[in-house]
Parts: C-alpha cells; sequence; structure tokens
C-alpha cells in the first residue's frame, strides 16, 4: 500500500515553531508537503484573496527533515487550495494544520486560520484536523503535543470520523506527565468582550487596537473549555453545515411567510 | 415604547448600491446607524484585523436620508465590533449586513463577510440577518428584495428566532412578480472546486488569480441552492456553535482514547 499523502500548513506562518513540531509528529505517519503562508495570519478566519493574485514559492524551511515546503502570500484557506490544485495535483490522505500559538477551543474557531485551513479541506472530502497549544511564547514547549498529535493521526489514518466533519484539536500548557488524557468535547458556548484600545496618531487622528477578554457563562463539564481547565486534551468534532435545524421547524410554524 | 436600534453593515463597501437599497428598507422599522468596510471586503469570511490597528471615520455618505454613517478600515466583523464598543455605546436591537452582490448560499455562507458580520452580532446576542441579491452588477435591482427585507424584518422583530440563531438570506435575480415567495431551508452541501489561473509577471514570475466553478451535487429539494433556482426566497438559519454532535458518539466509540 502506497503512503498517505499528507499535507502540512498553519496560520501563524511558514517559519514557526509550532509548524515545524506539527511536520515531525507526522512525518513517520506518511509522504509530508508543506504548503503555509509567508507570513502571520492569526484571526483571517476562513478569508480567501480575491481581490489581489497569490504568490507560491518553493523554499527550504524544511530541508534538515528531508520535506519540500513552499510558502503562499495568501490566507491559510488559500494556501489548502493552491496546495492541492498546483502542487500536489490531487488531494492529500489527510491535512494538519498548526500547531497554533494561542486557543482555538470555544468561539475562537470561527475567528481561527488554523481551523479554517482544515475547514476547506474538510469541505473537499479530506480528513482534516486543527492543533493548537495554549501557549503563545516562541519558545513554547510543543513535545506533549507531539505525543498527543501521533494517537490522533493514528486513529484518523486508521478509523475516521463521521462524514462532513473535522478536528479542532487543543492543548493544554502541560508537561506531558501532567497531562490528563484526551476528551471528545462540545464547542463551550462563550465569546469576546471587546474593549477596543484608542490612541492618537502624530498628526492628531484616533485609531484603534482590537484587544478583549473571553468570556465563558457555559458551566458544561463537557467541553473543550472545561477539558483544558481541567488538564485534558479537547478534541471537538467539527462540521461546516451550519443549518440550525430547529430554527427551520421554528420559523416554518411561527413566521408570517405569506 | 422607544425605536429599535439597527446597526447596517455589509462586506462590499460603504457606498456600494446594495447597502443603500437595506438602509431604506430598514428605515422605518427604527433609528438606523451605518458602519461598513471603507474598501471591499468580499471573501473575507469571519476574518479579525490583530496585527494592524484600525481607522474610524464619520462620513456623509446617508446624508440625504438623515442616517449617521462611518466608515471602518477593517473586516465587516471588526465594523460589527466597533460600532458597539465605540460608536453605539451599546448592542443594537438588530444587525442587518447586506444587501450583497452575488451568492451567499450554500458553502458561501462560509467565506461570506456579509455573513460573517451577521454572525459576529448573532454571537453577542444580537439578532442578526445577511442578505445577498444573486446579481454581481452595479446597476443590480434591489426593489424586489427591499419587499421582502421588510417581511424578514418584521417578523424577526416581532417573532425573532431559537436562541444561538441568525438568518442567511438570498434573493433570486427576478423580478417581484416573478418570485415565488419565501422557503425555510438548509444550506446545501455543495463546493467550490478551484482551478488557479497561472499568469508571469513582467519579471518572468508566475502568480496566480484563485477562480472555480460552484458545483453542488445535493439533490435535496429543502436546500438554499434548489429554492434560488426554482424562484424562491432562501432563509437559511445558521449557526455558530460548529460542534458535529453526532461525531462526538462516533469518536467515543470507534476511537482509541488511550
Amino acid at each position: 500500500m502506497s503512503r498517505p499523502v499528507i499535507l502540512v500548513t498553519n496560520d501563524d506562518g511558514i517559519i514557526s515553531p509550532g509548524i515545524r513540531a506539527l511536520v515531525e509528529a507526522v512525518m513517520p505517519f506518511g509522504d509530508v508537503t508543506v504548503v503555509a503562508p509567508d507570513s502571520p495570519q492569526s484571526g483571517m478566519g476562513h478569508a480567501i484573496t480575491i481581490h489581489d493574485p497569490l504568490r507560491l514559492q518553493k523554499v527550504d524551511v524544511f530541508h534538515d527533515l528531508g520535506i519540500p515546503s513552499y510558502q503562499c502570500s495568501g490566507t491559510p484557506v488559500d494556501c489548502v487550495k493552491i496546495a492541492i490544485d498546483k502542487i500536489l495535483h490531487r488531494k492529500p490522505d489527510l491535512c494538519v494544520s498548526g500547531i497554533n500559538h494561542g486557543s482555538n477551543a470555544s468561539i475562537n474557531v470561527i475567528y481561527s486560520g488554523t481551523m479554517s485551513a482544515a475547514m476547506e479541506a474538510a469541505i473537499d472530502g479530506i480528513p482534516a484536523i486543527g492543533f493548537s497549544l495554549l501557549d503563545f511564547s516562541f519558545d513554547a514547549d510543543f513535545s506533549a503535543a507531539k505525543v498527543y498529535v501521533e494517537k490522533i493521526v493514528r486513529n484518523m489514518l486508521n478509523t475516521g470520523l463521521t462524514k462532513d466533519a473535522l478536528l479542532n484539536v487543543n492543548f493544554p500548557k502541560l508537561p506531558l506527565e501532567e497531562i490528563k488524557g484526551m476528551k471528545i468535547c462540545r464547542q463551550a458556548n462563550a465569546k469576546w468582550e471587546e474593549e477596543f484600545d484608542e490612541r492618537r496618531d502624530p498628526n492628531g487622528k484616533n485609531y484603534y487596537w482590537l484587544t478583549g477578554k473571553f468570556v465563558n457563562h457555559d458551566q458544561g463539564e463537557d467541553t473543550d473549555v472545561w477539558a483544558l481547565e481541567n488538564g485534558y486534551v479537547s478534541i471537538v468534532p467539527v462540521q461546516f453545515d451550519l443549518t440550525h435545524h430547529h430554527g427551520i421547524s421554528f420559523m416554518n410554524q411561527n413566521w408570517d411567510l405569506k
């Protein structure tokens, strides 16, 4: 049997430590190609580049590992699209994205370029996983995360998921021996409360930095936020059919559709 | 009772004809404020601006209608966030986004800045609707769409939706008398197949334009694509809890979680 073709991407950019950790963890499972943004693309959500052309360049970032790599001027979603059409010339057998620096648990899944790259692959029918570590530092320790990436990828390749699903995996900032295991979770019902930081430029005009705090009112013990706060790796199966099915019957019963 | 506060935004930019049609249609229902991107932001999905500061400027685009308006340098999602924090200083009673030029039916909901603006409001607990007309031309006729915007907004303010839902509304490119009515739908299971258009710049380097064709294998007559192809206004209730709940039980039963 031929080895699986594995596409690795991320949103922090091709030279971030997290993508290197991910490449090292998935290398034993197949033939890896990296196609990742040439600059940080955090918070890009499912953005695609429509009004500008894209650049794509072969680079040598993973030369020491013998892994071909390409950087793209676009978003994480663009990277997945162009990798399939112009580099692999086929769908990969697995697409992994990350390891993102910072949490993509709960509502962060919506804003995350890491998760949107994985979702783009899943829309195309490709088994896909986004990985994140709850540690923003450049020196973040990915060793425990790598152990769990291996367990999760093995399950994904051997058993797979239900149709039209992908995975959102988050790792707590803990050494391996303190991680209690993996938990399959639902997305916590939390949100960001924004406070823009208003400043004045040398010309006397205002500008604003987006800041905010994460607010979680969801007390459930089956959520990703709970799992992470209690020392577990959180795994949320994610869908891209956004239909609120209860909403359909509610509207048919209660709305005036004349 | 005080009049509802209504926030209007879009992704095509503050001077697009679609947002003017939307403002005119919702004006009778409350006190309208427009906060919209200063440039086209199509395909931005749920992107937010993290690495750059935002500019926000009072403008006079809807002076003739007596409606205050502001343009923002950020994405549609940024516009909603900054409108609540820095302009309205409260949550609006309704947020409407659009009217987008082009379809946001089916999987387009994922890429759409129009829909992401509405989703951002819904995450914040605000009743929210994204509107799109299947006509890209600058001279698109919004008159039929405006009639249906009024019907839908009236239902939204009087009856509302199930919790944690928003609406994705698409209008067919038809005159009012040929529209058969409104249909509550599910998101069609379709996708884009990409083909990048490869070109060479004057320096001999390649660049790529994202192109693609929309492929719908979903034969259901309960989908938004079916409704639009058959002369109906499609209304899909949309959720932002992306958990694939069947996936949780599947993984607990079939995965090796040790």
